[in-house]
């Protein structure tokens, strides 16, 4: 369980195969976010149909609603949404900070207000892996601190911070059908990120993630982080980008080595009637597309343009129906993921990294940066 | 096409097969309501795994969005919300007298004001019958007046304006794909009813509908009603109830010969957290149904009911996650769908008649009537 075999390489681009509890990932691989134990307005079966491998879900949402003891007593995270392939649970931390209304951190942890009821509730690294062993993911995260990218003071702090809680996390762990990943932060200051790949990879984990990016730094910035960390991680376990990305940002990750990526981007741009499409992002609402008959996109293999027209859900989102954030959500992560298996493809045919610039390219208009999509 | 063949009765109570260009209609039949040219929240594979055979959608609505015109250009509203079965609309009356902001009546037609933006628009028995033309559902319906059930006099007028219009309607019809059916109306009164049923009887048309019922009168009202009519009409035309019912209307209606009904309720009920089910409706926001590990119906073969607890489904209520709205709808139109069959399997092998108390029992507490479900 948890071995990671490498099966081509490109230059740092690798893919391979993770295999976990609920089956094997093939990586790269990008994985839809279900926040609350559901992937906003798609069944389990349109996961499937979209050949999604791994689902995301946040355990800060779930520890608070319905609760990780209730999760836990209906037999845990899968059988409950009934989603019955690998899965990863975030460890809380990114969303405290992000999300809660008022909070505290000390060394020990994270006192905070529920962004619900206003309700006190504390998170410490043992907490955290309770938690995330009561969901019972395949994959689990070290509670951390992600700081402002900028600030160094701060920044080493949170890292040494994450460091120790790193360390805590391991020990705390008792479920072996669990892969808990330490994650490296530092900002964006290349000598912190340095220390903490070098630290995060001295522990015994079965893979590493890379927190803290996505957050408000720049592309550059975000670049030469993973140059600098991906090079000092080992080749032999999977690295995790949290939380990133738009399709260029997963182009320049595996490019720089990375396995696994999550994102909301698919389904929150879905929810505001934006489409990934060849000729750039579609605004569907827009009044252009009340008479056009083609799909989303030609050239895409999914249920919503292998079956309705443009026309047809610009008409549902101009009347409100729901159906049209289903549909787009369905077509916006199908593109995703048939990304990955296209940079999957290359990659074993060895072709991939003469490929990045056309990838890129093609993806040009789809890649503008949105702040903030990590919620 | 356009035949009504009875294979079975019971009674009063029959089983049959009407043939459109879509398909066959095995009756009696229960239409899920499309109003916006989508049955919300629901695709339509959805629909096709709960057995649904017709469905309607709403010619006002669709009219002022995204216009006739415009669906007629998609290639008809089929190809454009990729339903390809048998579909009815209505006429627009309806809905012009219970959602309009103004309307103005006379004895050509209504003007009234959208309910959306307050723009100004008129109706005719021509108008109407062009709009659905242009729409191309299989069974179509003549323009017609639904009047305050207990207003003698004012029925008696809206009654003979609703003859004169299905006149001028089947002189209006030109395409030979669609069945138009005319109305009979006459409120709760004995004599306009059997007029409007002699009358309607009287034209040319392959199907008849039932009017002007499910808008406030009681349930004694309804059925006194039905016995009237459905005497009254001819047996070799399928009956239609416009906008029934309940549970128990269905059976109510089955017993008085009627073969076809269309309700907003399962799905509008899903909206509000309501599910049918064995011991009665379920409200599953309920606390009581945190930890509850059963299905919503654990004789109902639906997705829902096969994949999901009560539990999971009240998480997503509890989590405002439209995930919730989707499943209760495909159970609720299961049900009643699944009612159906055993209604047409029962009037088959011809023990209908005798378990129709046996039928309200389990279905008592599901059959609380709801005012105004017909919007």
């Amino acid at each position: 369980m948890f071995q990671f075999a490498i099966t081509a390489r490109n230059n740092r681009a690798r893919t391979g195969i993770f295999s976990t509890p609920h089956g094997d990932l093939i990586t790269p691989v990008f994985a839809p976010v279900g926040t609350q134990a559901t992937v906003k307005t798609l069944t389990p079966e349109h996961l499937k149909d979209i050949n999604a491998s791994l689902v995301l879900s946040n355990t800060y949402h779930l520890y608070l609603r319905p609760g990780d003891e209730l999760v836990r007593d209906m037999g845990g995270l899968h059988k409950f949404m009934q989603w019955h392939g690998p899965m990863l649970t975030d460890s809380g931390g990114f969303q405290v900070f992000s999300l809660a209304q008022t909070r505290q951190i000390d060394d020990e942890g994270v006192t905070f207000k529920s962004h619900i009821d206003g309700s006190t509730h504390r998170f410490t690294p043992q907490r955290s892996i309770r938690i995330q062993e009561n969901l019972g993911a395949d994959i689990i995260m070290a509670f951390d601190e992600c700081s402002d990218p900028n600030d160094h003071e701060y920044s080493k702090l949170a890292m040494e911070r994450t460091h120790r809680w790193a360390e805590i996390c391991l020990k705390a762990k008792r479920r072996g059908d669990q892969a808990l990943f330490g994650i490296v932060q530092g900002g964006v200051n290349p000598d912190l990120r340095a220390e903490s790949a070098r630290f995060i990879a001295s522990l015994d984990t079965p893979g590493i993630a890379i927190g803290g990016l996505s957050v408000g730094e720049t592309k550059q910035e975000m670049h030469d982080t993973l140059d600098i960390v991906t090079l000092l991680l080992p080749e032999n376990k999977p690295r995790y980008l949290m939380g990133v990305g738009t399709p260029e940002d997963l182009i320049n990750g595996v490019v720089r080595g990375i396995d696994i990526f999550d994102c909301v981007l698919p389904t929150r741009l879905a929810r505001h009637h934006s489409a990934f499409a060849p000729e750039g992002r579609l605004n569907l609402m827009n009044a252009t597309f009340a008479r056009d008959e083609r799909p989303i996109d030609e050239t895409c293999d999914c249920y919503a343009c292998k079956t309705f027209t443009r026309a047809y859900i610009r008409h549902l989102i101009v009347a409100k129906e729901l159906l049209a954030g289903t549909l787009i959500s369905i077509h916006n992560l199908r593109a995703l993921i048939r990304l990955m298996e296209r940079i999957r493809a290359y990659i074993a045919d060895g072709t991939f990294e003469s490929r990045v610039p056309e990838l890129l390219k093609q993806w040009a208009n789809n890649a503008k940066r949105r702040e903030s999509v990590n919620g």
